[in-house]
């Protein structure tokens, strides 16, 4: 194994953390401003030598920690480290995977490119793959993709009794499904007809068949909140019982967690990819485990 | 002559009609905006096929400007661009040119790895060349530099009875060596001893000389606008008349404009690299003389 320093780049210190402990790293301190005109500057003190650094990075906010990012990146191989891996838990960028009408750009390609020019591997977990299969299509360095499927599961068996799980949207079918799999529970999925981006109509067939049951919604992403709202409108409808949202990475634009949590929902949960007070499942032993085995034999 | 295109992305409005105008340029329509979770989309409309596309771009906050001008000039290319060429009159990232402590990001050299990865050519004007002496040290791709110095003159001559230009420190020898020279009249630099971001302090030697004369200070970025204060601020203890201070490129950032101005200053006059209520010295001439030539013997 490697030597192994860790440099948070506004990172959740609770995973920060978990994985300096587990895998025996060594934090490098990160020296981070902006001059009054807003360029960045960045400084790492310690010895990062011949070390693969973990760069773990929220990358909630893309326009703030991009160059601070690249700036970090080549810096450390400037030190001397021998590879930079980027620990993403939310890996941005990934939703525009197509040209919906012609002269659009393909961000998810060129966000992918340039973060490949910069680090030598790239950790995240559950990253929005619709139509890519593989993060192998658009970066060019070695990947390593983990699954928060299980502790949703977890969660769910332990706290919801006789649940079924609802996929708000065709692209949540295989999210709900792995779920739903894993904690051996019934599920469905909705169907969205998006008029723009704060535009969402959403249709609900069969919901009949739940009526007791407590909808658990399980989406991969709570950006604008939008469709969850939209969702657990339809459901309030039908007159179901409050519901429960389960997501991997949880985003809330705006006011989107307050506009959740005052429309009545039993509870809201996420993982603590990104930090927020919704923050209910660890990925600490996700990324502890898989990170091992993947450094060993990728970097 | 190559066909030659245009996208503006948040440039000045004048620049941008100027050089349509001028250079016989197809106007390309650009579709901007953010998603609620503030990833960039960009679409450009029209045929952008063989053509070399001028992409201008308003560095001012690069944060905000990179990404779409990454997605742009990656989605250019793949429409069939035959060159796309980064025109910022104002280059952001130009300071940080040396570690000055261990362990520092030399920001100006990943930033422009960066971009000639995604562009083919660079246009831009008076940029803070200190430490460098060439922008071929740190951009790879061909670059043109252009120069406001004749600008700076003509306005002065226009403007100011019996000028002695002032440098605010050392690193803007150059603007006021070369503006004095071309202007014909005297010129004298300041000491500066910087503490930290915003904790400048200056000294004057011989300004005794001066005292009939109307000061112009001369800059080639007005950032937070600290420099420039102090600066004012030593002259005022000087009993000098009230000075006129003209800069290339006026950043302004939060509210130094107004701290400038409410010191009591004669004038302030910028370049319209970046649209600004002080612009005074048009570049529009400047860019389409160079961008014509360059163009044609390099893209």
């Amino acid at each position: 194994m490697p030597r192994l320093c860790m440099i948070s780049l506004e990172a959740h210190p609770q995973l920060v953390e978990g994985l300096v402990r587990e895998l025996a790293m060594e934090a490098l301190p990160l020296e981070q401003r902006c001059f009054p005109d807003g360029e960045h500057y960045v400084r790492v003190e310690g010895d990062c030598k011949d070390a693969v650094v973990i760069l773990m990075a929220d990358m909630r906010n893309p326009d703030r920690i991009l160059l601070p990012l690249v700036f970090l990146a080549d810096l450390l191989h400037e030190l001397g480290a021998q590879k930079v891996v980027l620990v993403a838990p939310y890996l941005a960028y990934m939703r525009q995977d197509i040209r919906f009408k012609p002269g659009e750009a393909i961000s998810s390609r060129s966000f992918a490119a340039l973060l490949s020019a910069h680090v030598d591997g790239l950790v995240t977990v559950d990253p929005h793959l619709h139509r890519y299969h593989d993060l192998a299509e658009i970066y060019r360095v070695p990947s390593l993709v983990l699954s928060s499927t299980e502790l949703m599961a977890d969660w769910i068996r332990a706290h919801v009794e006789l649940p079924v799980l609802v996929g708000p949207d065709a692209e949540s079918v295989q999210w709900v499904q792995a779920v739903a799999a894993a904690a051996d529970v019934p599920y469905t999925v909705l169907h969205k007809i998006r008029h723009g981006d704060r535009d969402v109509e959403v249709s609900m067939p069969e919901l009949d068949r739940w009526r007791d049951h407590t909808p658990v919604l399980i989406d991969d992403i709570v950006s604008s909140g939008h469709t969850l709202l939209e969702t657990l409108h339809h459901l309030r409808t039908l007159q179901l019982p409050q519901a429960v949202c389960v997501a991997v990475h949880g985003i809330f634009a705006g006011a989107s967690y307050d506009s959740l949590k005052s429309f009545g929902v039993r509870s809201i949960v996420t993982s603590n990819s990104l930090q927020h007070t919704s923050n209910a499942l660890d990925l600490t032993p996700v990324l502890v485990k898989g990170i091992r085995s993947w450094v060993q034999e990728y970097m």
